[in-house]
């Protein structure tokens, strides 16, 4: 097998006042992540310098000018330095105005980036929506900002955790209001999506499964009427259009079946149904699997495609309980990834944060970014 | 410390089509099983013994006439036999009105001799609605039923997985209905009965966390009202009344927080919310630190008493994951548990069924009895 070309990938550096700069800094010191992609940092040095001192690491990215100059160069991190958080302006673990318009200017320019094919890809930090509306940015968060930046709709959020890949009909609603948006359509379109990302995660015939939205799937119409009415219709037309969809399934039991290797991903109702799934389920990696998938070429599981996200390459092995965590927002035009975590004003500067998942989001990211076209 | 009498556990056989014999049989097999409790089977002897010959396994209970008979004997497993599941009349594996006729014998059975202090606590095998339904038993499920023979009012449910412990606010009711019952005295309600049943499984003072019902916990009203209404007004109401109580908190790290040590009961407001926690988050074993809490007898946590169900007894240690799962009735005036899972009609007499979680359902009925009082 042919070497491939590493992607490359534009880092936002998020809030200049969070955790961002520091689990950016802690990721691009792992080996496995310097091997997977090229990094584009799209920040501010100044910052950067702090966060590393704070870290007691040497962080030397070479700062250039353009793509362009990243491509004639070997660096394996370059920077992209906007020069427009400084740190008399922006206090560490504060929210602020200068901060919000930084953080906003990092995500307007690797959008630019990854729409003219500059980068293969988008790997965002933290943000603060305080921040962002202190600086007259009208979006509720990354996944508001990118959709309208990008022009794209649908658009719908993905969850990945080590062995479970869920995405979600409806997200930051009131639970009534949840109930009252899971309508065919929009049922229909988060399947195709989840369908499209878990292809470019590498597997090559998707196994869905679509939760309900009551309990036990609505028993037969004895604890709602969605799944009757709007869910088992969505799946019956997605089946129709090719795709190997199953459901709607109990939402107590679909999680786990899943995370037991029987579906490749997830399409969850609501909010929580998928957080709790993820968040309480942890990952255990099981490197013996791992190698076995990688003798089995044919077949490229979900799994195996999120253990090389996890792991760099296939049968390098890796174990032990992962804490990290990766957003996935489905339905641009562009690969997205982000950590699965804010900005974590409490702790910034204090060397405390956990990187894992911005580790998770890169490896991701340059997974789907290979798995693209 | 002296050695304590054996608590007595009725032990009904439910549905005889279904599991439920097999559970018992595979369960009872289990030294530490008997070594927790003296169990009294109330079922029928002719389903048993064509259960134990499907599992290849030798089980002969000693007959009884009445728990005084039982008490004057040595046997650790005894057989109320009622004399009423006729294999000719119900063929394994199928709804039929007899099985149901006597499933619900078994359970009016043992209400009566928990209610008379002749047994120290009820576990239950399952049983299936369609069957109690062709009987003319006019409950929807186990916990209806012992709500109503026992007279009790509030019930709740809660589910007992290895190191999680979730109570529930609503439970089988269209998701649009549960976020109607969110009401401040149900709230209440269910924290009294969580904090009442996690004392009686050996914690002096437990940490009870509320999850809320919308998504971040409603986000200060943005994304729903009733953690502002309905949940916090509670929970500081069971706060002036002495208890330790944390919420409304996010229900997608609740859960994990709970898991993690940091709680030692959820009270969840759906059925979902606690569900897919349980049966996603799963269990690992930690024989360390089972081991590291027994030699601090001060302060008995949850963890400590759930661990102690799980292994009969602190310090003989365990490991590898778990897969039973115990739902308790809390708001009886009788100690009660059940498996969690159905009559699994599709692989009845097959020997497929994992009594798992009839051996935790045992476990902790006799650990909640001992605790009792």
């Amino acid at each position: 097998m042919e070497a491939q070309a590493k992607p490359v990938l534009a880092i936002t550096m998020g809030d200049p006042a969070g955790v961002g700069p520091e689990v950016i800094v802690g990721a691009l010191a792992q080996r496995r992540v310097r091997e997977a992609c090229r990094a584009l940092i799209i920040g501010d040095a100044r910052t950067l310098r702090m966060a590393s001192e704070a870290l007691g690491r040497r962080f030397r990215p070479k700062v250039v000018g353009d793509v362009e100059e990243m491509e004639r160069c070997t660096s394996a991190v370059c920077l992209l330095d906007l020069v427009n958080a400084d740190p008399d302006e922006i206090p560490l673990g504060q929210v602020s105005r200068a901060a919000g318009l930084a953080a906003a200017a990092y995500i307007r320019k690797a959008v630019e980036l990854a729409e003219a094919h500059k980068v293969a890809g988008i790997v965002t930090a933290p943000i603060n929506k305080e921040a962002l509306r202190l600086a007259d940015v009208p979006y509720a968060g990354h996944t508001e900002m990118l959709a309208a930046l990008c022009g794209a709709d649908p658009v719908a959020m993905m969850l990945v955790h080590g062995d479970m890949v869920v995405s979600h009909v409806t997200t930051h609603v009131p639970l009534r209001k949840a109930c009252d948006l899971v309508k065919l359509p929009r049922v229909l379109d988060v399947i195709r999506l989840t369908d499209q990302a878990v292809r470019r995660m590498g597997v090559l015939r998707p196994r869905i499964a679509v939760a309900g939205l009551n309990p036990h799937a609505g028993e037969s119409g004895l604890f709602g009427e969605e799944e009757e009415r709007e869910i088992e219709p969505a799946v019956e037309r997605a089946r129709g259009e090719g795709m190997e969809v199953f459901g709607p399934l109990p939402p107590d039991t679909v999680f786990a079946r899943q995370r037991a290797g029987e579906f490749d991903a997830v399409v969850a109702m609501t909010h929580d149904q998928g957080h709790i799934a993820v968040k309480t389920g942890g990952f255990t990696a099981r490197p013996a699997r791992t190698a076995r998938l990688a003798a089995r070429p044919a077949r490229v599981s979900a799994r195996t495609a999120r253990e090389t996200a996890h792991f760099g390459t296939i049968g390098t092995g890796g174990g032990g309980l992962r804490v990290g965590g990766v957003n996935v927002t489905l339905g641009l035009p562009i690969v997205r990834t982000s950590v699965d975590h804010g900005t974590a004003f409490d702790i910034v500067g204090q060397g405390l944060a956990d990187y894992s998942s911005m580790v998770d989001a890169i490896l991701l990211a340059a997974q789907m970014s290979r798995g693209r076209g």
